[in-house]
């Protein structure tokens, strides 16, 4: 059938109540009983959870054909976790297995020949992109991959959509107990937010560290109450790789320009006042936002009451300078969100309080300024981060469409043409994030505003805002790249893109060409 | 039928799976499905949670006849909080309801008509005491109370025996959001580990406090993801009230000398180890051991790594001093403790942290020692903690049946008569913690090690410590007081006793006199 905007969802993925998507607060107020896990009581005073090996815990843990595990991603491309734990349960010989992951990337290439063969048959993931985002295009998982934002992941746990078989939680450092933190050890993550639900959901959990503290390792983002069996391995991860050093920012003229007017459209947007929220990407024009934005809180003497998000440096930078006064952080991008992350007014938030929709209320609600990246955008707004032009997989949604559904102004910041290739479009590949979530578009050639959003579109009128309709935009990308040949894609579906309250916004076929 | 301890539990109680209690380590291992509360998505941004009155959020909560409610109580003696709700309730006419309360006291004296007139006709609580103590031992409540300790309570709310329906919890400071604490404002508890649970686990949570602050109100001890409604009241307790200023340390030399021959088994015990873990009461002889413990912890070269609890004084002096490395809190018992919660390596634990025995692993688990009152102990050394000799109830299991089953140590100080009355005798009144979690009894006569350590009577051969039997410890005790009379009881059960495991381990009868 076709999905209120306009995407064909096909019948065969809307059985046992899965539904097409409805509009962004199709579900507000949806009555349900929450998941929970089957635990095991853990009664007897003296012993504690260590067992000696991955190998060993797959085994202790029950883990059977057919299950469902989890990972999260806060090792980042210095991650060996989902390797070690593959590698072993490759070996067992355990098969047609869910990967329940927060998101997937460089550092899980290993996932590639345990989809070739059958270890692995699902995959519920944000990032879909290199190695595994080509194996997956090419259809070779056996089921389509479902492709989550962090909010929807957190949404799926909790209401039971998914269930988590065995949880492996690598940590920076944790007790004989479980208690687990991000913090302290060789591979020092920050924080452990998108864990979380997994620690709490899951039947049974496993904390993998490299580095054993004495008990209580506390602040714990991971009770100890939660967790079944703790292993030591010799290292969780590379810390060159997990945080990259400070990200540099952009020195690009014609992102700096964007970066300005993402600042001149928030400080007009009528939300710019003195206790403000915001949340950034981390791409370049996101981060040099940040400088502009301390120029305008200066000129209207305010102050932002808390930057939330995947954390970077120059987040980091206006909060130490004051002018941003907490930290909410589920992901560090850099090291020095990392170090920031054991200081004063820096508070770890789950995936769940960040942005699951089916919360009594996560933190997106009150954000009023978020800006973000678009692969692709159309000309009603909606937006792809997934799927690229060419129709292969290479990004993730992230917290994307779930920021966007919350703030109060959603700005996509985008060149109008990359790669040869017009950003703004009819029709983008496929839908991540639908457009009546986002408010204005900033790219390098003018600002659209959606018409939706008329407040803002009178805020802005008498500024230096560049205003231009997105059909304009559109003209002028087709102008100078020409209009986009389309994709030619088989039938087979690949993967299916959920919103982030579990319907349907998308599928993502397979191309017919994969270069 | 009678019970693995000789208590008779009447078969009408044990139905719908409840058993009668088989041991302390009976249900280790036990599987089950967690509980889950019913809730309802809140996607729409920009709204807040805030209710006008009590009155309305009663009425917004959707609170019906026969449902259960839910209090913490970190206000102790001060708490408004319970009041405001039953008046409003009573004023409401809904009827019919179970409380749920972490514990009951003088400041709830208002449930006493609410009893009487059938709004309220089951309780669940700890303390059971002053008014409500004689009114349920009168037989007034509709069905008998269930008395739970702290662990016990966190258990019945996660396995989903008890099931609240509506949590009213009140917080020190809160936003339009719920993320509430039990910091700052002008009803500071420190923390609020008992509504952990409610939060967690009621259908609908509610959170009345008097100061209401900017979002996000971090730390936060209840997630604002968890709350659907906030109600603001002039005040929610009175601070002279809440927490007492400093508890005297007792001069008394009988108090004294029992604290010193405790302090001197710990010593001896073979756990007394650099990194050792210990809980106290706020006892006098309870509170002097942490006097003595110093001299011995010098003694040793060794510092506690943490010591738990109902948190004093005497636990924070020791440790501003550097002999305590860590605080685990579940609860302030003064000022001093409210103020030091603020404090680094002064942690905030949950009540199913701190003693559940159906979760992972609670702390009380992992306590090398742990200090104990008993109002009576028998020759088996079971204890007494809930009802008076004369049959009245008047006291609180708290975390003593599960700080005695949890720690490698456990101790009870108490005089060998109090007000008359032998403490130690041939059988209690009723039993809170069974001996078999009992290991040592010092008393102002001499101490007894439970004949099942022969560990520890080894260890304390050759030492000062006065070792008698507990036998000889009763004979004493029944030649200066005498043997108590038996008290005369009617065949109605007001009150169950529940172990910490669900299991029951004593009824508690209406005694035929209530002087």
């Amino acid at each position: 059938m076709i999905n209120k905007i306009g995407r064909e969802i096909p019948d065969e993925f809307l059985k046992h109540g899965v539904e097409p998507f409805q509009g962004i607060y199709y579900r507000d107020g949806y009555s349900y009983q929450k998941a929970a896990p089957k635990v095991r009581a853990f009664i007897k005073p003296n012993g504690d959870k260590l067992v000696a090996s991955i190998h060993d815990v797959i085994v202790k843990s029950g883990l059977q054909d057919g299950m469902t595990i989890s990972f999260h991603h806060h090792l980042r491309d210095g991650d060996f976790v989902v390797n070690l734990v593959m590698k072993a349960i490759h070996q067992i010989g355990i098969k047609d297995l869910t990967v329940c992951a927060s998101s997937l990337g460089k550092a899980h290439d290993y996932l590639v020949p345990c989809i070739e063969d059958g270890t692995v048959t699902g995959i519920s993931t944000s990032g879909i992109r290199d190695e595994i985002g080509k194996v997956v295009s090419e259809g070779k998982l056996k089921h389509p991959a479902v492709i989550r934002s962090h909010g929807g992941r957190a949404r799926a746990i909790e209401d039971g959509t998914v269930k988590i078989d065995v949880a492996f939680i690598g940590a920076a450092t944790s007790d004989s107990y479980g208690n687990a933190s991000g913090k302290g050890g060789s591979a020092d993550t920050g924080v452990l937010s998108y864990a979380d639900g997994d620690a709490k959901y899951a039947d049974k959990v496993v904390i993998i560290t490299d580095t054993l503290v004495a008990a209580p390792n506390f602040p714990a983002s991971i009770a100890g109450v939660d967790v079944d069996y703790v292993v030591k391995v010799d290292s969780i991860g590379d810390p060159k790789k997990i945080a990259t050093g400070a990200l540099r920012l952009t020195k690009d003229t014609r992102e700096l320009n964007m970066a300005k007017e993402v600042a001149k459209c928030m400080y007009h947007s009528g939300y710019f006042k003195d206790g403000f929220s915001f949340q950034t990407g981390a791409g370049g024009p996101s981060l040099a936002t940040t400088t502009f934005l301390k120029q305008y809180m200066d000129a209207a003497h305010i102050k932002c009451g808390w930057a939330m998000g995947g954390v970077t440096e120059p987040i980091i930078d206006l909060f130490d300078e004051g002018y941003v006064n907490r930290v909410l952080d589920d992901q560090a991008f850099d090291l020095a969100a990392v170090k920031s992350a054991q200081t004063k007014n820096h508070f770890e938030i789950s995936a769940s309080q960040y942005a699951n929709p089916f919360n009594k209320g996560a933190f997106v609600n009150q954000l009023s300024f978020v800006i973000l990246g678009a692969l692709e955008i159309d000309t009603d707004f909606n937006v792809n981060v997934v799927q690229g032009s060419n129709g292969v997989l290479r990004g993730a949604p992230g917290g994307h469409p779930d920021t966007a559904a919350g703030a109060a102004v959603s700005i996509i910041v985008a060149p109008l043409i990359r790669s040869r290739m017009p950003t703004v479009r009819d029709h983008v590949t496929s839908v991540t994030t639908p457009g009546e979530s986002i408010d204005i578009l900033v790219t390098d050639y003018g600002v659209a505003v959606n018409p939706q959003r008329q407040d803002l579109l009178n805020a802005f009128e008498g500024t230096t805002i560049p205003l231009k309709t997105i059909e304009e935009l559109r003209d002028l990308a087709y102008k100078y790249a020409g209009k986009p040949a389309p994709v030619a894609f088989d039938d087979k579906v690949v993967a299916l893109v959920e919103y982030r309250d579990g319907t349907i916004i998308d599928v993502i076929r397979k191309p017919k060409r994969l270069d």
